[in-house]
């Protein structure tokens, strides 16, 4: 998917975070609010904190200075030039509740485009369908796989690809490996450099990845072929393709999408992100984490690559002595710079 | 999917391999002929080797006297209690051609209930559920995933499955994993061994394995947990569980696969399959192949497991010595009980 083709970009946007807003169920509103290319944001929906500030929620004072409302209609009093819906929280139990479809349905009626992260696909309802016909507005189900006629499994013609491609790895999940690739992608382009990005998950699509499919919605046979894609159609019009990853070659349940990831990326070198603080997995709590040697060990023999750098949010110094690799906290002043320096001097 | 429930086995059954028959296209017709617990087949549909028999085709004289023949009319006629149809093949181009549609009709209107093995989803289409339902007959869709509420993300719950567990992985596709898990499996229950076995591809699932799913097809997410799931099932109720393997750890476009299933299974213990005479990959001339002793290095950094025994198609007393691995030919005398000792002492 590409989103970034989609817009006029930074379109006017409301993000829909009902409930969720800061909080991990929300991370992906936290992340557009945060980090969107794509997306001016105007006001965000959270009944919960309205009257707050994004800012404040977000504990980012870099943040711009966005206000949290209570409903739809005063987020399309506060944005009436928007033109995007982001729905950036999954509602509990799975089911839309009602309110919701009222304030989507509001929305669209108000000439938004949705941006949908949910799991069921609007696009495919007919009412929703429907629906946006009659506003002449679009749907995008950012979590839709491509259709089985646009997949294919991998062949290797990543080898082909000019670009120099840098992969994050993680020894978890939610561990920092999107927010480590748009900090690395955005030190490459204050330094000059030609770079772009490819997401393999909902939020890294939504705040504007060059190219990006939830890799973990692919059919395993076609997800090392996918990414393939993702880097071959980033590769083309830029000198380096930042990749992110997902989960750890470790855990026993995603596994399978980290190894297609490396597989099929094929990447020049790797960005290794670690929390030191996790003992167990976030969610598995049978799964031990373990950690960084191992990790490294396990992406150098099974890919032709290197780790090239430690993307760490303990302390870089006490990280680096420990594991023997350039080592930086991305939300630390040059930190994304240090890493970047790493990965230039491995490729 | 679990077929061995749904017939009295076995099963009378006609094989459609049109075109196919004996040849790698055919290879899903070619297991249900050589190897089925499920289907008793009573012909073969290949209009280009009708006239020889099943066992001359296949070069395999320890196969059943079946007859090849060239259209269903004579396979109806060959087999009139046919309960099934099973389709080995897969139409060149993806596009099921008329004259398969016709014989798969005529099969059905002559009561047998449809096995199929394509990419198209017949108890998807509307046309074919109808002409079951006035024929009386069973659309089995081998190829088709669980849906999306029966698929889960893998927790770790194959730790607390009693009976042991092994599973073969490659050194390759199409080298064999199939093959040695199910003579691993009839080695077994001649032992005396309560043994049951997982599928993880279409012939092993038309063969008659306990459970079985197509792996491949699962979102990448759920891979591991819907293994963790085949393996509970079978577990329940035997003492040893043989996983068939898919692909191999260090196969580019496959690998994902692969390390979903180590993860999901957790083996006890694994069986290498190998095809020495192999330098690149079947169907990828890009990828080298890596050999057995960088796969099992990385097996047994992947999982807390050991290999236990080399499955070869080359001279077993050299692949013995090169690899140092308990080593045997399936198809040797006595092979199949070589590697179920070597698993046994490493249980």
């Amino acid at each position: 998917m590409n989103l970034r083709s989609a817009f006029d970009l930074p379109a006017p946007a409301i993000v829909l975070a009902e409930g969720a807003f800061g909080k991990t169920a929300g991370k992906t509103a936290n992340g557009v609010v945060m980090h969107s290319e794509l997306f001016d944001v105007g006001a965000v929906v959270d009944s919960e904190r309205a009257g707050r500030s994004a800012a404040d929620v977000l504990a980012r004072p870099d943040v711009a200075d966005v206000p949290v409302v209570e409903s739809m209609s005063a987020a399309l009093e506060t944005v009436p030039e928007a033109e995007a819906l982001v729905i950036g929280v999954a509602p509990a139990g799975g089911t839309l509740p009602e309110e919701w479809i009222t304030d989507i349905r509001a929305a669209m009626r108000a000439g938004c485009d949705v941006v949908s992260g949910l799991h069921v696909f609007l696009s495919e309802r007919d009412d929703w369908v429907t629906l946006a016909d009659e506003c002449g507005v679009r749907l995008f189900d950012v979590r839709k796989p491509p259709t089985d006629d646009d997949l294919r499994v991998a062949d290797g013609r990543v080898d082909d690809v000019d670009a120099d491609i840098v992969l994050t790895v993680g020894t978890d999940c939610a561990v920092g490996k999107r927010t480590t690739t748009f900090e690395l992608y955005r030190a490459a382009r204050r330094a000059g450099l030609n770079a772009g990005w490819v997401a393999t998950g909902q939020t890294g699509i939504m705040v504007g990845a060059h190219r990006g499919v939830v890799v973990d919605r692919v059919p395993a046979d076609f997800a090392a072929g996918v990414v393939e894609d993702l880097v071959h159609a980033v590769g083309a019009n830029h000198d380096l393709v930042l990749v992110e990853g997902q989960g750890a070659l470790t855990h026993r349940a995603y596994s399978g999408v980290t190894l297609s990831l490396l597989h099929g990326a094929w990447p020049d070198a790797v960005v290794l992100v670690d929390d030191r603080d996790r003992t167990s997995r976030t969610h598995f709590d049978r799964f031990p984490v373990r950690g960084v040697d191992v990790e490294r060990e396990l992406v150098e023999r099974l890919c032709d690559t290197s780790v090239a750098a430690l993307s760490t949010w303990g302390d870089p110094a006490t990280e680096r002595n420990r594991f023997g690799l350039p080592t930086a906290n991305v939300y630390h002043e040059d930190g994304p710079e240090t890493l970047l320096d790493a990965v230039r001097v491995a490729l």
